[in-house]
């Protein structure tokens, strides 16, 4: 048994933070530590920034020699090339070999994939998706990502950029998206989605709200969320409208791969019932008479602090 | 060597026909013989009818003991079960155990899917998406059905049933579904769809075409493409919306799983250009930048008179 090495590192890389994490077998964040990701313009810098801090939290546990293997999830990397390939929210422009870069950095094994696919990956190793061959992890954030699990594989499509599920188009959607495309499901469901409605509602309408206490450009999800739960009608509203798009998206969803579950994941997803109940009630409405009551809609299984790092962690065991 | 059995059984049943073929394992159907689905008002007399003609067809090659098994094709049939389940174009109502009447008459093994999953199975062995481990095939019948590969498996989801895209909704579509719901792809992109889109467009305009010598309630696909052969433009007309709907709708689909290819397989399949370039033009104009001018559609590699039945024999080989 001595050539099993008993931690993974996971690495968490957005646009404002790089968390990373030291994560035993059993799904224990035993150490972690981030960097700012805007303080390294120079992409090689911030290759060098990572290194040198998991050097640091690897010799906290043993060293290099007890790291299975390094995950990181990022936003447009690709699984098979290893690299980030033109990630709008990121510092560094065009095709970065972040994969090939860590593993010249640091010796050690690197598996890359985008930040969806790290959460489906972790929602199925250590969270509410275990023992599940067939499920799809949607994150909700800034905007809309997927992960597709089918047959108990990661769907990385013939190019490794499936699961772009924020980029299908909603019924009758015409928003603009930052994609140049109109009436992607993230620019209704995502958190700055669910702040663009709340804009739109605002304007189109003259009742009274909480929301209109706050500046209508700088309202956030969270403060949707904050006006509901104290029982403001139109946060209410907000909720339901964003919750209805999501269900009869997640209709077609199932129509093509038939999932056991669709999984929530990210800040909107702790919107609890508020959320929920219009998804399911929608998503029901719009289903084939064969699959009414049996998908389950759910919140992620993984504490939200480590989740991120987990998934990526996840993917490391199997990095070669 | 001698455990190698060189046939297989492949059966294509319909709501018409049910067409059995015994294939050698280069793909060459080397004997054919169908029955009339609609003799059979009784399930368990189909059963025999087909066992009957199998053994004779058997008889031919050498018996039951080269067979290596049978795969049957047929709508509503369940992977998982071997059932057939609530088929709203068979004779027969409920769930029918048709793999395991088939094995009990027999006793060769047997493998049962719908008639969509036997066709991606058909093109991944012998047509044009061999090689290809991610591809989708579209059949365009009386309905719209689907057989999905990703990681070269099918995709069956957790209940047997993924891949129903012909019920996922297109664009502002709102025609009433035989499912019961609106606007679903298959109301628009089915032969029957395209008879449904000609009877309107004579009713909502008043040019001259071609149709007009047609009794408009029987209006075929067919009909249609013949008239748009001979210039009529209402029926190329037809044709640019039937494919645009199904281009914006293939955009879709490559966001889930960014396959290598969208194969249409059917009789209107052949309508060529006419079909195919508006489903070009439309699925290019909805692809996220990343994918533009990378995913090829393409008719079907298979022979049509075979291709049911050649897509049914090569499950069967893995049947157990």
């Amino acid at each position: 048994m001595s050539n099993v090495k008993p931690y993974a590192v996971g690495i968490d890389m957005g646009g404002t933070n790089t968390v990373m994490g030291i994560v035993d077998t059993r799904g224990k964040v035993v150490a972690t530590e981030s960097v700012k990701t805007k303080d390294y313009p120079v992409f090689q810098d911030m290759i060098e920034a990572i290194a040198t801090t998991l050097r640091k939290l690897m010799g906290n546990v043993g060293g290099p020699q007890v790291i299975a293997g390094i995950g990181i999830g990022a936003p447009n990397a690709n699984y098979y090339s290893g690299n980030i390939e033109f990630a709008p929210n990121l510092p560094w422009k065009g095709v970065l070999p972040l994969g090939e870069a860590l593993y010249d950095a640091l010796g050690i094994p690197v598996a890359v994939t985008n930040d969806a696919n790290a959460a489906a990956i972790g929602e199925m190793t250590y969270g509410i998706a275990k023992g599940m061959r067939d499920f799809i992890v949607i994150t909700l954030g800034t905007g809309v990502g997927s992960g597709i699990v089918i047959n108990g594989e990661l769907v990385y499509g013939h190019d490794g950029f499936a699961g772009e599920l924020g980029h299908t188009r909603v019924h009758n959607g015409d928003r603009m998206c930052g994609c140049g495309r109109k009436g992607c499901l993230e620019t209704y469901c995502s958190a700055t989605g669910v702040a663009r409605t709340a804009r739109e509602f605002l304007t189109a309408r003259d009742c009274d709200s909480l929301l209109r206490k706050l500046d209508p450009d700088k309202i956030t999800s969270k403060d949707v969320f904050d006006a509901a739960q104290q029982g403001d009608e139109l946060s209410k509203e907000i909720f339901e409208y964003t919750g209805r798009i999501m269900g009869e998206a997640f209709a077609d969803f199932v129509a093509f791969s038939a999932p056991e579950a669709i999984i929530l994941f990210g800040g909107l997803a702790k919107a609890g019932d508020l959320l929920f109940n219009p998804i399911v009630e929608a998503m029901e409405a719009n289903l084939l008479d064969m699959w009414k009551g049996k998908i389950k809609v759910l919140p992620s299984g993984l504490a939200s602090g480590d989740a991120a790092v987990l998934g990526a962690s996840a993917l490391a065991w199997k990095a070669k």
